[in-house]
């Protein structure tokens, strides 16, 4: 099969190192003439370019491109690729993507693999990034069966486990796992640097450990990341703060009250649950 | 050296692998007969007891016991000790066991290792477990001086890295690094929990990666241990949630009002600063 991938960064070029070792013919487009060489250096593509037009003859094309581009980058495809060519994306989020693309693009299956690694651009494109890793799609009833099927066909090949739910679904199970820890572990970083004695903080600084690592590692990420998914997924984003703030209210009410039993219970509940998400 | 241990746990059991190696003698004193035969069979200690007797003879003693222990255990080593033993603790709160003790045992130096793994129980001692960790003693301006080299002194052949500060400090750090941190983590845990939609709380639960097993790990930890952090250290957790919870709103205000310039500036500053706890 022909594929094509707009946006040669970690994902597409991982898509395409798996692609190709799946003897698929992978064309590829980055706005960056550099990024097209490194790309096919690197053997993520068959062929690069910095024109969209390379994508005329693609069965199905990949938009890998970060989340603000993906939907100016369907508008110009729109005057390249002809009817029939199945579009799909890979963005974190997906309500305001499928709602803006379904209109223009009928073969279009909203997607995003659940998969990556701290690096990024074309140079840290892994093979097999996908296998094992979720990978969710979003068809609507208007969205044609045989798009998702043939789509679903390539996935498989990436050992990727496939998952269906609707945009909004996707939306608000990513606002609580993926999006919510941001702005909570980045708040517990800000909170920490608000110490006003200058020794309690560097004794602070000297003393975290592993426990602080890990609850901040994902709020000391790339700031860029966290603004998309606040921008994008806004609305569930919020209801999850909402709700997340009231829990952590009522711990500190606990706290407040010395109710050490219901407190002991409430942190028995989080130790029991948490393996329901962390296999 | 004679050195006794009281609680052969991980910490006192690892103390007395290290202590050993050093060629100290190590007594050692268990609530329970089989931890005394455990203990002496993974070589943590030369000789074990149910009776604190067996610590008489020691020049300086550990008390390695649960925090809610700490003090109890003080109060019957009066009877056992010679006025002139050096006794330290390893609570990770120091301010009311530093109190307590102090006007029961002139020789008293708080201290708290900053050192652990996930298991607990003397089958879980490790050899080199201080080794370029935190070891924090807050000594207080009625503590001999002799006390705390000679403690200093055993503490350097551990190869940990010793901070001195006060005990209230000492609170207060712990707060910041460790103490909120899993109040922050157990919240986000329950807050994904009251998702009311079964099919998205299944696909949170399936979707959940390496981002939400960091930051909820240590809110998934063992409750006794997170009840003992609020009941022991409760004033300065209550301050370090207050300014918490300070943040998280104004971070859910700038996402309310689309504020994405000071998200941004908000985001870009707690990636700055990560880095001067988290080397």
């Amino acid at each position: 099969m022909k594929i094509g991938i707009v946006g040669l960064g970690l994902i597409g070029g991982s898509l395409g190192l798996d692609m190709r070792s799946h003897h698929h013919t992978v064309v590829g487009v980055s706005r960056r003439e550099s990024t097209c060489q490194k790309a096919v250096t690197l053997g993520c593509v068959d062929q690069a370019s910095t024109d969209l037009s390379l994508l005329a003859t693609a069965e199905v094309v990949f938009i890998c491109t970060p989340i603000g581009l993906i939907i100016p980058t369907m508008q110009q495809l729109i005057t390249v690729l002809p009817a029939n060519t199945i579009v799909t994306d890979v963005g974190s989020v997906k309500t305001p993507i499928v709602e803006a693309i379904s209109p223009l693009w009928h073969n279009f299956v909203g997607g995003h693999p659940m998969a990556g690694t701290a690096d990024s651009g074309v140079e840290a494109a892994l093979s097999n990034l996908f296998v094992q890793k979720p990978y969710v799609l979003t068809p609507t009833p208007t969205t044609p069966n045989s798009a998702v099927v043939l789509l679903e066909e390539l996935l498989k090949e990436l050992s990727a486990t496939i998952y269906h739910c609707t945009p909004q679904e996707h939306d608000r199970a990513v606002s609580w796992i993926s999006h919510l820890p941001v702005m909570v572990s980045s708040s517990l970083i800000a909170a920490c640097t608000d110490e006003a004695e200058p020794q309690v903080l560097k004794l602070a600084q000297n003393l975290a450990s592993s426990g602080f690592r890990d609850t901040s590692r994902v709020g000391g990420g790339n700031p860029e990341l966290g603004v998309m998914m606040a921008k994008y997924n806004r609305e569930a984003l919020l209801k999850s703060l909402e709700v997340y703030r009231h829990n952590l209210d009522e711990l500190k009410d606990l706290i407040e009250q010395e109710n050490w039993t219901d407190l002991a219970a409430k942190l028995e509940h989080t130790q029991a649950v948490r393996p329901n998400f962390v296999q």
